[in-house]
């Protein structure tokens, strides 16, 4: 999705992608295949490269540490990138920063899980430092007989020894919704802020994304985003920074979960590279999440991030049970004219993102409706 | 610039490219190297698509023709492009179809010129029919002395023995303003228009398009629009088509040269394809004409053309007197966060259109003067 900015700014991309049939390869003319694991591989693709950027955060950190030794200008830079990498290290750092997070540790034993499920109340959530997106590597252990399993589970995902090197563990936090902040931040420090937005999520992958947050309190938005700049400030974040929060409401939530004072939210995960949360930018903003992060990575002067409706929803497009999506994309084409699809070229395969449509507009839950009925059709949900 | 919105619908685009570095080559992966004119080559190209459209106007008629005997689905067909490759034929047919026209005729003598300049008027407007665009293949012949010199011009401007096929010699119309009305339409028959825009040309080449024209008329807008879509139908056009046309005001004007009733503009041009007066649409509108195209070559149900702001103002960036841009590029997005920058990786050369602007905005004066700030800047005409 960098392609289409790249393609206006003037901008050559060059990939390095997974297998020829990799989505990026096949919109981006340069598209060297090599695995992101093998430094060589790396090396020789970053050799002919001005700025390297990334669009996962898997690239293990001996790679960057070699290619940051050889000079190639990296944003994020691995020391930024780490804090997306490896959720412990974030939860250190967001804590030492004095960010609003649940309350967390790091647990080695299994006395330590024990200890701190008596102490934040169960049900707590384990969490696998790095590896994990879209709910995988994340578990909710409900009560302390649950720990027979825990070990297998850990096994299971494949972390690597993460109870050698502690898995993270945070109190289930009650909600009352979650926020995205989305913010791009260039090398010489400009920053952009995106209206916070709120995520709706179905089994831990995010369904819905209503841009702005309806009915959000401007002074709580207000601090969201002047947490999310302050992240990116005191972590070094070069590009596109997506925090994802949980909105907490009471006092009581407020006040003992927050060192610094109370806060309207706690900070879930930090993305460093554009985000499924800011997807609606591509069409309801004048400026993109993706044309923003190569205007930042390129340090370029930041474009205006003010949306270009009063409310624009987007829906992911997960992959159903059929292989065949030709006739439903041309059916809410035919539907509703003024939808925005994008598909990203990717197999079909059940619970795959493969797309995502927009909407947007001055009514909020007509927006909704468009969406949600466009992302439900594609997918097969429903049929009309 | 086919290829963003090809990436997001999920469209796998293939250009046959006059070079290895021609514009579409650098973002566009499948991209063979070929002379249009060739017939092997665009055969050879044209077997590995599903749908073929154009980006000019210049592939000869007996290439169109053996691919469309070769079963190759085409759109625009050549039946339909012939009417914007041959402005002698296109004249005709929207004369035939009672679409108000400059007076015109086609010259093949000498006497043929002065007989239609005494009758028009001097000055008169001599075409070629093929070949032009910006300006070239278009002369004025202001008294019948300027004679001398048409057929050294037409022999300079390399048209093929025009003068034995026929010259058009048009009346030089004293309008008001140039609009374009821009459509698409789908083999299904499916046609939707953007809103008629103000086109402001300096030296026949386009510098500046205000969408939508200011102060223009609703009936006379919706009349434009009915002709630009009755054009479509007529002549079986697919995909995009900008019509463009003089706006003449006088009653006098409406009478003499309509033969079906009064218009208050006369047709200068057809384009079929995305037009230069178009490009507002990229960030203007909620279906940009890239897209549009796209959905109307592949007959899927098109997308909504309705602006996206009260005013859009596209400025076009000519090539200056410098080779590096870079620093003007900057300078531009520094000082104008919104401002929508268009490259098309092309080589800087004096006069040649390199890129363009677009600002979007609620008042109009502030929108072309940030547009024009940023063109002329990025032209060096400028320096601040």
């Amino acid at each position: 999705m960098l392609q289409a900015p790249a393609v206006a700014l003037g901008v050559q991309l060059s990939v390095l992608a997974e297998a020829d049939d990799a989505s990026a390869a096949l919109v981006i003319p340069s598209a060297p295949v090599g695995d992101h694991n093998d430094l060589d591989a790396v090396c020789r693709f970053a050799a002919s490269c001005d700025v390297v950027t990334f669009d996962h955060e898997h690239v293990p950190a001996d790679v960057l540490a070699a290619l940051e030794a050889d000079g190639v200008p990296l944003h994020p830079s691995p020391h930024a990138l780490r804090f997306a990498q490896d959720k412990l290290a974030m939860r250190r750092r967001l804590t030492e920063i004095g960010v609003s997070c649940p309350r967390w540790v790091a647990a080695r034993t299994r006395s330590d899980v024990e200890v701190f499920g008596a102490e934040a109340g169960w049900p707590i959530v384990a969490k696998t430092p790095r590896g994990g997106y879209d709910g995988k590597g994340v578990r909710v252990v409900s009560t302390p007989a649950d720990l027979d399993d825990l070990t297998d589970w850990l096994n299971a995902v494949g972390a690597p020894g993460p109870l050698a090197e502690g898995i993270l563990l945070e109190e289930h936090v009650s909600f009352q919704r979650e926020l995205a902040v989305l913010i791009a931040r260039s090398p010489s420090g400009q920053a952009a802020a995106w209206p916070v937005v709120e995520t709706v999520q179905t089994d831990g992958v995010c369904a819905e994304v209503l841009a702005p947050a309806p009915d959000l309190d401007p002074a709580t938005a207000a601090e969201a985003t002047h947490a999310a700049l302050r992240i990116a400030g005191e972590l070094g974040v070069t590009g596109v920074l997506a925090v994802e929060m949980f909105q907490v409401t009471s006092d009581a939530d407020r006040v003992t979960r927050h060192s610094g004072g109370r806060a309207a939210y706690l900070v879930n995960e930090l993305a460093m590279r554009p985000h499924n949360s800011g997807h609606w930018s591509i069409d309801g903003a004048v400026t993109s999440q993706f044309e923003q992060h190569l205007r930042a990575v390129l340090d370029l002067p930041l474009g205006d991030p003010r949306p270009l409706a009063p409310w624009t929803v987007m829906a992911n497009v997960l992959g159903g049970d059929y292989a065949e999506i030709y006739p439903a994309y041309r059916h809410v084409m035919a539907r509703d004219p003024g939808l925005k699809v994008h598909m990203y070229g990717k197999g079909v395969r059940p619970g795959r993102k493969i797309g995502h449509v927009n909407v947007s507009g001055p009514d909020l839950s007509a927006a909704r409706a468009r969406a949600q009925h466009a992302a439900d059709y594609l997918q097969g949900v429903i049929d009309e």
